[in-house]
Parts: structure tokens; sequence; C-alpha cells
């Protein structure tokens, strides 16, 4: 597996070589009156402010997981546990310039956590105290990866369940995700590397 | 001026390899969704969209002017003009890596335009067709940059007017914005660089 581990990783650094940048505290700033301003919408409700959060990064995710595919020339993985190592390092290398650690990985490879210990968009943030205190029900950043993965993997046809377990902003040495695979979409299935016909 | 404008350019590719970065693609989908979030939270109607887009770039202008401060070192701008410059060719550069034409200054410099040849904003962004209609009320990219500069110049003390003439997405060749001189705050000052005592 460290060998095609290590690929991934410099496939990640090769993608990020090669990809359009902007300033990362403007795109942290963005977020930030993005939520500010859904908070405003959504009466400073925590439970709506998640469900808007989650509609709105799923859809990012699903368009992200197109550019992904279009730019990576990855063909599908073989199994959970290798999608689990390209979401992150290539994925969120090439989008965000970190590589969460994927770990505890449960015995059938369905199940994993996603460990950030770097996390640009919790810096220099302050959550409103109301949100601290009903942050298991809104994470900021956790909420963000959240549905950017979700929205990601249904495009790829992967349902999936994400918990987010610990939360930096809320005091948590890192934030963490737990990732479960569900099921597979029946109509759809991940997409295929031209090239891969002669798998089948 | 020639040579001042270089080392300005120079120094604006100094500040963007410093900087920390995230993908401009990922940038340009979080601006997408943030604007379809505040299109239902303002049913829809482009005088508020434009009100509340101003609103919350303004704010983002104000923060970025701080961090550009922070990191650039730069003393304050001799005059308008200089501050076109520094606009132009640094603090675009370090926030969004495109550094616009400034061009049609007027005799007294109080008076220039910002010609965006390249655009990151509005790639692969389709308005919806009432939002074209009402073009010269919200523009998309435009209205953006106008809430950031106008944010980031109250932030050092002084007060413009800005016009969206121009908007690549309504199909325009570029996004123009014609910025004016209206007054300097007479609360405030632009920031000082500690060494330039002498220069009182």
């Amino acid at each position: 597996m460290s060998g095609a581990s290590g690929s991934l990783r410099s496939l990640g650094e090769e993608m990020w070589k090669k990809t359009d940048k902007a300033n990362a505290d403007f795109f942290v700033q963005l977020y930030g009156a993005f939520i500010k301003s859904m908070l405003k919408e959504l009466e400073y409700d925590p439970h709506r402010m998640t469900a808007a959060q989650l509609k709105y990064t799923r859809e990012m995710g699903s368009r992200l997981a197109d550019e992904f595919f279009a730019k990576s020339n990855l063909s599908r993985c073989k199994d959970f546990r290798e999608c689990a190592d390209v979401l992150a390092k290539v994925a969120f290398k090439m989008f965000l310039n970190i590589t969460p650690t994927v770990t505890d990985i449960s015995p059938d490879s369905k199940e994993f956590s996603l460990v950030f210990e770097e996390d640009p968009l919790v810096e220099n943030v302050v959550l409103p105290e109301y949100l601290v205190r009903t942050g298991n029900i809104f994470s900021y950043s956790g909420g963000f990866y959240t549905g950017c993965i979700l929205g990601a993997f249904e495009t790829i046809g992967i349902n999936l369940t994400i918990k987010v377990i610990k939360d930096k902003l809320l005091g948590d040495d890192h934030t963490v995700l737990k990732i479960s695979f569900v099921s597979l979409k029946p109509e759809s299935r991940p997409p295929k590397h031209p090239g891969d016909e002669d798998d089948e």
C-alpha cells in the first residue's frame, strides 16, 4: 500500500502545482461571509444552518468531483479503502493544499476517520457563543468538508454517512470526520477511465 | 513612474509567492454558492442583491486591507495615482493572482478605470435571465470587486465611488470599473510604515 499511497501523494502534488490558485485567506474570508449571510437568512437557527450548509456544500462537492475527474485522469478506485486515500491525498491536496490523515480504518474497510491536523477554514474564526453551545449540530468547517465529500461521492455513485466527531473550533485538538460507506447507487457507478475496458 | 510601477509589479509577484494558496476554481464555486444563497434569501430582487453583495464584500475588503498592510510592509501612497497602481499590481496580484490594468486616468489623477482582462470569478458562470436583464443593477463580479475595493480604501481612510461600466458576464469584452476619489475621512489617515517618521 505504501507504494500506491506514495504515488497518490505525488499525483496530489502534481495536480496542486497545475491548478489555478487564489489566496487561501481570501477563500477563508469568503466562507466566513457566506456563513454570516446564511446565519441572518436562517434566523440564527443552528439546525437550519446545518441543513443549508449541507445543501450548498453538497452542490459544490458534486462540481468539484466533475472537475477532479476531468483533471486527474484517475480511473475508478478498486475499493473504498483506495477512495479514502484518493480523497485525502489527491482531492484535498488539489483543492485546499492540505492532506488530512486517513485513520481508524474498520476491518471491513467500509469506515474510516479523516483527521484534519491543519484546518485552514478555522484560522482566525471565532464562532458566536450560541453556535459554540450547539456545536454538535452546527460545525463550521467540519460541515463544509462533510457536504463537499458527500456531494463528490454521490456524483460517482457512492452514498456515505459522515459525522463530525471532533471540531477544532470547539476546542478539540483537530477536526475529525468519521466516514462510512452506505451503498452504491444502483443507477450509477464510479467513472471509468477511457483506457480501462480490458479490466472488465 | 515606470521604475516604480515595475517594482510594484515585483512586489505583487513576491507577495503572491509568499501567500497561502487555495484552488481558484474552488474559490469561484464558493462565491457562486454564496450568490445563490443570497438570491434565495433576498427573494431574487436585484436591488437587494446588490445591497447585500456590497455589505459583505465591503467587510471582506476591510479585512483584506488589514492583511495587506500587515504583510506588504508598504508605506502610505504618495497620491491617489499611486494607490491605483498598488491596488492593481500588488493587492489584486496578492489576493487573486490577477493584475487588472489602470487606464483612463483623469488629468487631476482623481479618477481612473480598472480593466479586468482576466476575470476569474465569471469563469463557467451563467447568470439567470432576469439578472442579465437587470445587469446595470446587479453585477456578479464587478459588484464583488467594487465592495472589496470600497471596504479596503475606507479602512485606510479614503472614500470612493465606484461604478461598474462594463461587465464580462453581460457580454462586454472585459469587466471595467470606474473608480473616483471622493474624500479623505477626517478622523483617519492612511497607515504609516513604522520607519516613516522622518518623512513628517
